[in-house]
């Protein structure tokens, strides 16, 4: 949640000269993007975002993540556009950093949702299921459940400070899942977002107005997708799960593109990986970020109780 | 540089339903303002700034500083107007804050400064002072040379931490600044902006598109604001005078609000206590600031060379 990078304007208006977008008529660093710097970016042509990549994500695989923006968005889907650059290039270097400009998307992020917005985000979910058909380069999912085990024990039993027993029970849950998920061509894949929680969602007047933040995006089973979507979207604040968001998210998507009786079946197991993955990522973001660090640390037990949940255990 | 406050979009629509501005279409926080929350907000109207009062500003004064935008706004002048809600009030609570809605303006700050710049800097400083009569309400300047004996006993000595021999320095310069100040009626009196640094003026064009960031404005010597100016934008970052510069922002002040014979006499008092005003504050901060703080401390120096430079000593 900060700014990272200062930009003078003259360097940006020197910048902005290599692209064919108009001229600079104001900028304002914006609050947004985890460890990236973003701008809001205002021309005589329109509004943009100027992301200058800071750390997390790896220069060598920010082609790859803006080219699928860029297939996205020409197949329709309500995504940021990169903006190329005069010689056709979206991925530049400003003040040291990877830099790309996208188009500014309107729509303000949901904090309270209803089954109107579940069945909205499914239905988006599939379209960009289905426009990332034909972006043939492929990006490995590097937090499937392969990694889950050595994440777990780098946390080395720290869980157990947060909730007595935590740790085995998690091993047993991750048993489980590893043991019980799909074979690599059991199930449809392709291009899945693998982040898109409500803070990534934009909507307006209740329609879905844009999907941003792709830079966990990733090649991987569909409905994985969706179990991920599952968990973020269908629990209350306090934990409880709402059957009538789950219900509404799933025939949302399936309005779009109708699973697979394979898919159907692999849905509980890929909702109780989906909530591991989180919770893991999590609970090593607790370990790892003092108390008094200015990130806001995610509680890794909100989804102990999606896992459970999915576990049918209540 | 940071945004205190986070806003659910339910809470600010709901916000935006007591004004008659449109419907909301996006916001974003961002990076501006000192220790306030700051929103770029999008209606289907138009482009506001929301800010949420946090600390610095206390809430009894805020009524002041937003009659004198609005006053100074409807003269003409390119700075924010604070828009009133269905009841006619300008401010308002909003999270717990005191809150207000400005229009929007264009342009950005500059940082590599020229003449031409000083000199429309100066013409909107003289259009600032023009604009501001009338709003008969007065303001006591709390950062005036009667604060400043107070504040330099306050760093009691540390100043010499930083450059040995500078609390004595300075206390013989304020001994020389408090004796020649104007006496209260010698010059002329109005609302005075204060600091009226770069990152605080608009450009669009090379003309001034904008004046933000009123939270200092005061009732004390229009010639005073011109000396804060005068040190704010005719040094180089290595700390060289730049006569050119100061010609150029005198005469576009002149060219809208011609000095009086006694102004013009005093500038060089009034510019020794500009370079003393930051200074001490300044050093103020540098002290109480720990050196690993996210805040970005500025150096007092920068003033104390300023402070010479118009002492005549070099």
């Amino acid at each position: 949640m900060a700014v990272y990078t200062e930009l003078a304007a003259e360097t940006l208006e020197a910048f902005l000269a290599t692209y064919d977008i108009g001229q600079l008529v104001s900028f304002h660093g914006i609050a947004e993007g985890v460890e990236n710097s973003n701008f809001l970016l205002r021309t005589t042509q329109g509004d943009f975002i100027l992301t200058l990549f800071e750390r997390r994500v790896q220069a060598s695989e920010l082609p790859w993540f803006l080219g699928l923006m860029q297939h996205l968005a020409q197949a329709g889907l309500t995504c940021p556009l990169p903006v190329n650059d005069r010689e056709g290039k979206p991925l530049k270097i400003l003040a040291g950093r990877p830099t790309a400009i996208t188009t500014f998307l309107p729509g303000v992020s949901a904090s309270v949702l209803d089954e109107g917005l579940c069945r909205e985000l499914g239905a988006a979910l599939a379209k960009l299921h289905l426009a990332g058909k034909g972006y043939s380069a492929t990006r490995r999912n590097a937090l499937a459940p392969d990694a889950w085990g050595p994440l777990l024990r780098s946390c080395s039993g720290t869980g157990d400070t947060i909730l007595p027993g935590l740790t085995s029970e998690l091993e047993q849950g991750l048993e489980r899942i590893v043991a019980e998920w799909p074979a690599k061509d059991a199930l449809p894949t392709g291009q899945i977002h693998a982040d898109l929680f409500p803070d990534n969602v934009f909507f307006r007047d209740g329609q879905v107005s844009g999907l941003i933040d792709f830079y966990f995006a990733c090649t991987d089973f569909l409905a994985y997708d969706l179990a991920i979507c599952l968990n973020a979207w269908t629990f209350t604040d306090e934990r409880i799960f709402n059957s009538a968001f789950f219900m509404a998210l799933l025939e949302g998507y399936e309005a779009v593109r109708p699973l697979s009786a394979a898919e159907k079946n692999a849905l509980p197991i890929l909702c109780q990986g989906a909530a591991m993955r989180f919770l893991l990522t999590r609970l090593y973001d607790w370990i790892n970020t003092p108390a008094n660090a200015l990130v806001t640390r995610k509680d890794p037990l909100a989804y102990l109780w999606r896992l459970r949940h999915f576990q049918g255990r209540h």
